[in-house]
């Protein structure tokens, strides 16, 4: 089966060396033939935050499982990159805050701590060729003072949390609103409750902040339902909490970057997990699951699978899942951003007193944010291209890119900025195995129609994953909840009984 | 690799006798064991009227081919169903009408006629308990006389009409209005350009019947472009041209089904054609392709990909898909249509001089029409479930489908049609191949940021399905068109210039 035709591409080396490699034809052909099977109490497709959650549940409760992953690392949207010195940034989801518990409890029981984000001084905003420092964490939350729309953005974004607190969160599909609220995109919703051009960029700009996406991609019921989510039950969530540093979504950072997490979980699940192994087909019946990936066979009792909804499409059923699960699966879009990263010698904006926190219109970069290592050295200023000009800086060069990223930075920060000792970027939608961030969202009609399919096991199968947790959908502390969450749930199933079903 | 856990699912039997056995995991290793390798010019995937078209015009050019299918038959979204006496009904697309030139111009150098949908006597409409019988092909086209909603429909539909001349054929995300009209779904545009409520229920029932999707579902400009769509350039399309019957694009039949079109196409390519071999992964450089699927792996120099959007992502490709191309097909959901038909012994409408049509709120069933053979026995009844309604009655069991399916047709028809001779359903939804019809739409917001990816080729890859065409968009003979337009794409890339891309 390994053909000449394909027999070169090994010799180019350059992809070759990579994690895809393990994907190449002559390698599966190979990894086929010495394709082992085992068995298991339960097989976990995927090795992020909510697989590795869910199987070191299962493995404390002293059930048999196999993780298994398709890239040759663990940590899904989670992924930290080296800068020397024993240093790293993350390049992947990186912040915890106020009401992540469950992500917390996690990463302290695996003796990792958080610090505080860098956020002394000013925030910088930018438009209209005016830059405004101002403080953040006053009344007004993450939202810049702009003279001419801040009111008008204050007053849209109360509402929205007025609203969001109508919408259940196990059920968003039953607000009592929630055909009217699912049949608009955001961008409708924002015309008619915005009354200026700067409130509406600022309810833009913290929308792609949030989903990177645009408020024309989101259905309403989406955007309340995730609003809601942003908080435990005593705390609901408020878009304040989203985008806020200090007491929201962006207060904290975990000491050796959160990949680390995952990271220590599979070092304590051991060859339970095994890497490089994308998974081809899930074989369910009354009786068990089999899992086909590239390296093993595993014939489990029940299977869990631990991916965005719209990955879960890369796999093959059988029998074919129901056809809510299958059209929701097509209806599940993942976000679009490119997180980009320069590292100077010192974080020199704090010398002028700024956070190193910026909102602006000097495209393609919108939002900054001061990402240096807890001792501050050296300086990483990291900036986000998110939705709109993802999709339109991600085909262009490189180059091109980071010319433009640190034009922005320069913009807010000034001329030192153009400087960097070193540029990173990821792009998560050129990732296979990810194929967008931050997270999936729907758009219009897709929570009404087929909400209710998203934890839903189908039959052996159990779903898991960030897009499954009512409580804070989207972040690593939904994806930890929907580990534990689906652990319970196979575990319930395992004892013969009915899994408990949402 | 075939293990005993899996050995016990052949003997069942059931789902073993049908053609999706061919994917059963023992049946694989065996396929691969025995997998051939071939060469050819040009790799096809998928035998629907794209794939097949397309393969047929290379090899009138003497280019050599393989085409390969998934499924154990050819077609695609067109099904014939044996009725008995050599008869047959169709239980996917089966229409045609004025200005499908090439699908019919296709069939009828296949020797494949046409007929007339039987459209003799009145329609009728059933809304709020009354049925009211009334003649199509006046003024108002296909759209019932309400007597509260008839003027407010018109008036919307008008208006939608001339929009829909405004965006280009070959690049919507260009019309002069692109951003507001992809900002919105069609039910926001259906809320402020309607005003009563029977106006709205002709506009959801049109809706249906063209998209199998809800008006929230649909991006604005999407709807446009595909009203613009239905007709060529001498002959802009209009929502009445495609929800008409005589002069619409429910004009006409073909003599022995749609089905036989594709059926005779794979007769002329004969064993180029490999029936039961999903395609699982497409390897392209700037040497060649590999394409590799159960039972046989092509090396070619162009592939052509000729699948709804959202089904392109059952396959791998190496090295991964540009994002745009990747983020397109997360967003490019199938509709959601169940198919029904009854079978008697005459067709009994006729006798009370009604067409067969009917257009009302009996749910599940709300567009019926008469589909009985050419010489009108026996006689057949079909309706639609559509959208929401096929979202909801999927789960249902087929029993009580059936049930609910006669009733509806009896509120139209009369209690005759409790009485069939036999019931036949297709949903759709359920065909782990297509998984939704009539086509793919587009939410709010994609196609102006994603909609330029619909047929760019991607190296050695080129796209094909009704939902690349700019002219009949989601029907066969965009189907055909689509297949044309690649094929002569294809061979401009073989004589080794670049591929024209719109």
């Amino acid at each position: 089966m390994a053909d000449s035709g394909l027999t070169r591409r090994r010799l180019l080396g350059g992809a070759a060396a990579t994690a895809a490699a393990i994907a190449l034809p002559e390698t599966n052909a190979a990894a086929r033939r010495r394709r082992r099977t085992k068995e298991a109490d339960v097989v976990v497709v995927g090795a992020g935050l909510a697989g590795l959650t869910a199987a070191r549940e299962l493995v404390r409760r002293h059930r048999s499982v196999v993780v298994l992953e398709a890239r040759a690392r663990v940590g899904g949207r989670t992924l930290n990159e080296p800068i020397g010195g024993g240093k790293i940034v993350e390049i992947g989801g990186q912040w915890v805050g106020p009401t992540q518990d469950r992500v917390i409890a996690l990463s302290r029981s695996l003796g990792i701590d958080t610090f505080k984000t860098y956020n002394d001084g000013l925030n910088v905003y930018y438009r209209g060729g005016l830059l405004i420092p101002y403080a953040s964490g006053g009344p007004l939350g993450a939202i810049p003072p702009d003279p001419t729309g801040v009111a008008d953005a204050v007053t849209a974004l109360s509402k929205l949390d007025q609203m969001a607190k109508e919408v259940p969160l196990e059920a968003p599909w039953k607000a009592r609103k929630a055909k009217e609220w699912d049949s608009q995109t955001f961008e409708t919703w924002k015309q008619a409750n915005t009354t200026t051009d700067a409130g509406r960029f600022l309810v833009d700009v913290g929308c792609e902040a949030v989903f990177a996406a645009e408020p024309r991609d989101l259905s309403l019921l989406f955007v309340l339902f995730y609003i809601h989510s942003a908080g435990d039950e005593e705390n609901p969530g408020t878009f304040e909490r989203l985008t806020n540093t200090a007491d929201g979504a962006q207060d904290s950072r975990f000491v050796g970057g959160s990949q680390l997490i995952s990271i220590r979980m599979a070092k304590q699940l051991g060859r339970r997990l095994v890497l490089g192994s994308p998974v081809h087909r899930v074989a369910y019946d009354r009786d068990g699951v089999t899992v086909e990936s590239e390296r093993l066979v595993v014939n489990a009792k029940r299977a869990i699978v631990a991916m965005a909804p719209v990955m879960t499409r890369h796999i093959h059923y059988h029998p074919g899942l129901p056809e809510k699960r299958a059209q929701l699966m097509q209806r599940y879009p993942q976000g679009s951003v490119i997180k980009c990263e320069a590292v100077y010698p010192d974080p020199f904006w704090r010398k002028a007193a700024l956070t190193g926190q910026a909102v602006g219109e000097a495209d393609p970069v919108r939002i900054t944010f001061d990402n240096s290592p807890p001792d501050g050295s050296p300086g990483v200023m990291l900036g986000f291209i998110e939705g709109e000009n993802a999709r339109i800086w991600g085909s262009r060069s490189r180059a091109d890119r980071k010319a433009a990223v640190l034009k922005s930075f320069a913009t807010y920060f000034g001329e030192r900025a153009l400087h960097p000792t070193r540029y990173i970027e990821k792009n998560w939608t050129e990732d296979r195995w990810t194929r967008g961030c931050y997270e999936g969202y729907t758009p219009p009609g897709v929570l009404l129609d087929f909400g209710e399919a998203i934890r839903r096991p189908v039959g052996r199968i159990h779903w898991a994953g960030s897009e499954t947790s009512p409580i804070w959908n989207g972040y690593m502390d939904g994806a930890v909840r929907s580990g534990e969450r689906v652990a319970k749930e196979v575990l319930v199933a395992l004892r013969g009984r009915r899994a408990v079903v949402q």
